[in-house]
């Protein structure tokens, strides 16, 4: 079951805007209509929101399950949150949206960007693509 | 024979925008003039109409064939739609053209973009691209 | 309907042995099970008779469509009996091994080496290898 | 010679706005200095002008050869035009202006681009690319 | 669980030796040491007994699950049985060894090679290769 | 560990503007967390400052370690730089804006873009962008 | 017109066996059935005779066009005969079958073989391997 | 020694706006430091002046190896331009520039790139981008 | 310092031939004459020797590091034995041979192949392949 | 002029057979008839003598230059030899048969191999295979 709890965040090391990129070729879910298996390419662009703010505006937020907010996500963290899908019967565009959304709640960050790359069934192959923030004009098709 | 009732939708299960790319590589129609058949892979991206909006502008559209119209094309509909092209004797533009227009009356979104790659006859091979609504400027000429 | 009177064959240009492949990437079947379409690519490969050694052979075969028989398949023709094949409910290995069979009995070929390569289905690619003759150790992994 | 009287057209089929793309890359000619041939990719993109318009602002035009001008080039007889420039002395840069040239006086587009990719010669390829009308920005480097 | 009993056979349908190749990119299991994914892309290759043999051989074999023993193996069923691999802890070879064991019985072929491509992990990519049968030399290295 | 006085610098060589681009495939250091060690690609891209600025602007920096300081990176110290990385323990991020951050400060550059792109671990691949200056937008996603 | 008086030769440099490799990328001739272009990479690979051997063995060939025997093809000599092909009316295995009788007739080589690989027609490449001599097994199949 | 006067020009054949790309995969210099020798791929594009202003503002230039000027650079002559720089010691920001100045003052183009793809030296390669007049946005990063 | 105490090994898991195969593309040591780092991916590949056998003739070895001698290598361990060459200043030949001694030592394999394939120096990239025992023919190019 | 005595040798580091690679991507020379550049990879693969046979059979041999001999070529002095034919005026043939010459005399290999491959002139690239001692079947073609 898809687990946002898993995630974890450390603080943006940088005052300098800068680009994160993270792709996980090894993403598998299940479609929940013929119950068999999906699997996809995951790439997370995102621009973390500065220290200072990241800090601020977080203190208040009250997440429910007490891990620390950041303006990074930790990268083992997040494979255990792509692991959590693995047995979800999910369809290909709540996985894009949801993870879209966990991810935007845990890093405020400046923009994200989240695109799926379905292997596809019946012959036909689907890209997925949700974005939170102002994501630049250049990365929308990447 | 082209049959655009097989294409159903499902309503579009995000308020935030996002786009959706289908690739389908096994797509077969028939030349009309010399009656051999042509070999394409067919690209379809679009935005959704946002939920409400599509569900309010919808429901006075009288589709004829009474399946329900929505927002996102369901893939195995669109698959069985692209099949029904098989044996049908059409030019490469009229296939682009048809499948833009069915599905963009279909679906109402914020804009959709049909590309079609044929693997090309006598040594010419062609690419077909047309447009419904306003396609942002970076997707053109993917 | 798969319908091997389309093969047309000319006599062998020369008396040294050489080999000829033809390879077809618009290969389309129909599955008998499910009614879905098959795309393959299709390899032929064979040496031909030699020039006197067919003619005499072949002169009392006696070939029911009374085409006439020979060394080398003529290439327009290959191409319409692949696609008598299009709207044929018909597995990969019938497929392969009646394109071995018809192309065979035609050309009467030293050997001759039938390979289909299938785009798969439900993530599982499949190629069919099938054999007429004393095929070279090196051409069978090909 | 290069002939472009072997070139046919037909009407726009769609009064929405696309974009059409035929690579051929089979295109020979020969070098008028050397007298050996050059071999190219030539690649021919534009948007056909819109049905009503093309046929009103064409009749008058009084074109040379009597051939039907149209909005879309006809493929065989873009293929037939291509092959009449086998055995012709020209430059690359000629090449490239004169086929520009001809298809635009004979379909009035609303725009169109030339890009031919040569083989080179002494280790240096080249390409050239030549437009009629407002070519989009992001079609120009490609 | 690895289920065998989900495998199931039809007759060879021709009796000349043919070899046939099925590969599926889509297999996953689970390390039983750290219990994170494993990915592998699966290929199966045989040379299926031929029709008579095998229908008299297996006849007295009183397979244990009482499913229709034969000569080929079903392609949906064997996606099956990959797929019951899913989350069960194993480790690359046993299930190379495991899955070539499976087959053999089930198909009492010639000869079969089962081949396991893994994504790999801490930087090293592996590959298992396992036999029934007199697998021939051009096949051992593919 | 990391030492920005192994880098040296060269007087910018023309007064019209140009970019430099250094592609190293071989950057190596070590994950402080696991100790395992981490490889990347690391792509430097900059718009050195022209001669005369330069010059001027940098005569009062008072450089702690005495190198002369430029307008463009000398090769091989760019390589031992890089080397001083081999057996520290560093993020990702810290080492894409450790670089930017020396090389900013050594080169004074119009502009200047560091792009890391890490082999992975776990089954992600990231990639790192951090800037200095004015980045031309079309540089940004490169 | 292919014409074999174009090919010249020079005497094999060395008395130890070696292999010669020359691939054309840039081989044209006419479909005499349709009249269109067709286009080819021609291989040519040898392994000349020994200098000694072939100096002797030649001297009494009383060759018709007079020009000068040796063990190594001259490439631009090799270059003008293939050019002669242009415009000439022939099938593929004729053009296979010449060259390699033109060429061992003038090479006398210890093996030699002809592959071409035409860009095809109507969706089927081609491929077709002559030989002459005993071309060793590994090279049979490349 | 890089020899500018082997450079020749012919007037632009054509008074429509066209750009000539040329790249030679053949360009080696020498590292004036160590003594190795340096190679390169070494791309070329602009935009001729128009015929009439290029021959009129060039009148009065008074160049000094008296060569005739000219929109266009003649391709035999460029590649001996090339081949001039084989034996001398220059760095890479140099051989850039110097070509892009020679050719700019030659060829008065509306606009000029150079951009050369070194194979690097010690695990880093270099690509340096050179312009003369307003390169388009677009062709920056090519 | 290359370290072979850190191998662990485990039984072959079955009494079938098979063939393992590991490919680590992040090896990294030290040039030991210019003190620069070498890149390098490692292949390892080999048959187990069968469970029996190899657990009788290896009791009476007397292994130095009482660690547990086996007939498969432990992937983990692998690499931390890899990375004990991180800074060891070692020549190609010598890291190929050690590696290749290690694990014939610790594995009593029928066979093993090493192959080490150097990213390269001064433009000179090496590949170098070592054995033990009767490595099949068709392994040893690859 | 290239200089057989800038090769050295170093010891062969074991007594067990294996087999060494060279490629060097960065091979220029010139043609002796046009005075143009030639480039080629140049690709050596030896198996080196055994320690104690290669010493014992060399000491006798009186080399002309004085330069210690060996089993296996040093890196730098391989890459300065190859440096040495830069500006020398020699066909294919002869580089192949010079270098396969200079390097067998000087390591007394149990085989060796010399594999040219030439970028081309006219359209048409070329591949030289020249051998010492029985090169293994295996490696003849690659």
């Amino acid at each position: 079951m898809p687990d946002r709890t898993l995630l974890e965040a450390f603080a943006t090391p940088s005052d300098q805007p800068f680009v994160i990129e993270h792709i996980s070729d090894e993403f598998t879910s299940v479609c929940p209509m013929t119950g068999h298996p999906d699997f996809a390419s995951v790439v997370l662009r995102y621009q973390p929101a500065a220290p200072g703010i990241s800090a601020s505006k977080r203190s208040g937020k009250g997440r429910a399950n007490g891990a620390p907010a950041g303006g990074c996500v930790e990268l083992k963290s997040l494979k255990m949150y792509y692991q959590s899908f693995r047995n979800e019967g999910i369809y290909y565009e709540a996985v894009t949206n949801t993870i879209r959304d966990d991810l935007a709640r845990m890093l405020m960050p400046v923009w994200l960007q989240i695109v799926t790359h379905w292997r596809g069934r019946g012959g036909i192959r689907s890209v997925i693509r949700a974005e939170h923030g102002k994501v630049p004009e250049q990365w929308k098709t990447l």
